[in-house]
């Protein structure tokens, strides 16, 4: 392991996090265009745009919380490259298979904007979501295990805070994937929901603070 | 408010400023996908592809109009955030809230620019405007009140200056959106010529230069 | 004057810098959404493959060639920007108006790939280079004239070498789009040789390496 | 070969990167782009759904493939760099041809994506990940050689097993073609195996680590 671990490269933590930021810039921009302008072929413009226009209404709805669900994603893996002061092969690669799925999400969303009430649509957007978020906690775990890529003073109730907060997400669009065998209109609440948990502060920022 | 403020999850100003002018960046580019190039059936190219791309024109506008009002937006947000010393959850937040309507500004223009004389165009688009402008003034009200996120020897007058002219727009484009129902055209008008006030210089650029 | 040439609104030359470089990237990579894939119905899915292919080779060119002048635009958007020291909201505008012409070419690169023999398209691309390129003469002029915004100890020959080169490219190109009457074919070969002249070392380079 | 090769034209080793992170970062998301949500017009949305989201597969494939083949050449790409100690007018063109073909892979997978057994998008796709590797190599090559643009002391064992390694993809990817005319999935399987290679630690990292 040790010779692995020192090799970087020539790619330091700075640039991953800029190809990162790129990724996720273009990413959260990419989304409205699955957003596409209705087409009017009938006399009455008026009236059929305003018909087309309210069918886009899901469409909207999966922009703004792919949007947030992205955002969430953003910051929590700053908070995890926050601790990170080595890069490896490895971590390189985790973090190209976490963009890997959250390059995936403008598909995903605007396939569930698109057919929002169909059960493999909410499968689909939910694996995806539970990809980006395995793939941050692996990220998380690979990096913090025998302290491989981070220093040795980890606060270790941060840490243990930290994983909770980073494998719940993944959670919960578990839990949202079985209960599409029930409705899909409840794995949509789940996943319009849980972004809130993530953007409300929580235990962890009293922990920050304490960083700070 | 004191252990939240300080905390900023390792995202610092300078990584907030790079996401949001990583999406500012996509965004103005994006803008010009609405244009879509004419597909021609008949054998007379020449004479119809001309009737095509006149019938382009008035997303051309919006594309003209759409990328100046972004980069208004853009112009604005790096005032604000030239003052914000810290960072929080909060400030994080409203930002995406901010960036969220951004994102959503090439829609809004293609729309506008395929059907300008609608009055449902119109007001999206105004709303849009609106939603930009008020995030931004959140976020400005957020880091000023009570010099939250900002230093404490604030110019006042800079400040009262500043919030004046971010307000400006969102008041503007809400008259706009109120002028649609007597004619959509007056809206347009306005839309267009509401940069040139935030482009030509003003009574803050004496202030800025103070502080330099 | 005085006034506003020190007020930066917060917008150095790096944050200017990098919006600049944010958009040159997505737009040297939308170039390539002007390619769709060919979608094919009938049942000799090969043979129709290479002959729609085929079909597609003028949009290659076209996007070989503007990648070509976007990245010669962006060199000398640079070498514009390297005098700069000081920024002020003029700078900023007409650094805007540069980006918004650049923004443009995915469109008029699609059209003319789509259109090649049409004059209309060969006139919308010739006019939209040499927007950029006059654009970018104003920035340079703007910062230059009465050393405005660069160090007073410029080497005038450097500045004149470099007037010449920048303006070179509008001349040649509006001469293109004066040929176009006779032939379009004359203007797409001017298109594709005058990145050579600036990809080839020139007079110029001889007064970077002094500087150096 | 003086003089050009200390002009750096104000464009240092960081802009490059910059740009070239940037369209990187695009390239990558852009992919998805061309995964199109299925239109259903019948009236059993369920199942139709399903079968033409089973259609997309090969799509999907031709994601992650291209999204990882586009990862190793941003690491490649990197560590070509992290050698490079000066710029000049060369580097920077030669960055572009790089730039150039890294920026087509979406077209091409895109349309192996649609059409994966079909020899002619086998080869596109081969010929332009055999252009971008071999302008890596010669931008590579022509750093290194007379130690140009990299510093004296270089370690020749190293550079020896980097030039094995760059050149490794394209005549992997030639073969790949060559096999085509036997059976385009020979390539396939070739195409989706070769970034294994590269991600997997090699020898080249034991040097690695020896330079940190």
């Amino acid at each position: 392991m040790s010779r692995e671990d020192v090799s970087t490269l020539g790619l330091g933590k700075n640039r991953i996090e800029s190809l990162t930021d790129g990724i996720f810039a273009t990413v959260m921009t990419v989304l409205v265009l699955s957003l596409s302008v209705p087409v009017i072929t009938s006399a009455n413009v008026s009236s059929e745009l305003v018909v087309d226009l309210e069918s886009l209404f899901p469409n909207v709805v999966s922009y703004v919380i792919s949007f947030v669900v992205i955002g969430v994603y953003w910051v929590s893996h700053h908070a995890v490259f926050h601790f990170v002061k080595r890069t490896n092969r490895q971590l390189i690669w985790l973090n190209m298979l976490f963009l890997l799925c959250v390059g995936f999400i403008p598909f995903s969303a605007a396939l569930i904007g698109r057919y929002p009430y169909q059960q493999i649509t909410t499968i689909i957007y939910g694996a995806n979501l539970i990809g980006a978020g395995m793939s941050l906690y692996v990220l998380f775990w690979y990096s913090n295990s025998n302290n491989r890529l981070v220093s040795k003073d980890q606060d270790e109730r941060l840490v243990r805070l930290a994983r909770r907060r980073i494998l719940a997400g993944p959670v919960i669009y578990s839990i949202a994937v079985l209960l599409s065998f029930l409705d899909p209109r409840i794995s949509l609440a789940l996943y319009g929901i849980t972004p809130i948990y993530y953007i409300l502060p929580g235990k962890i920022d009293v922990h920050w603070s304490h960083l700070n």
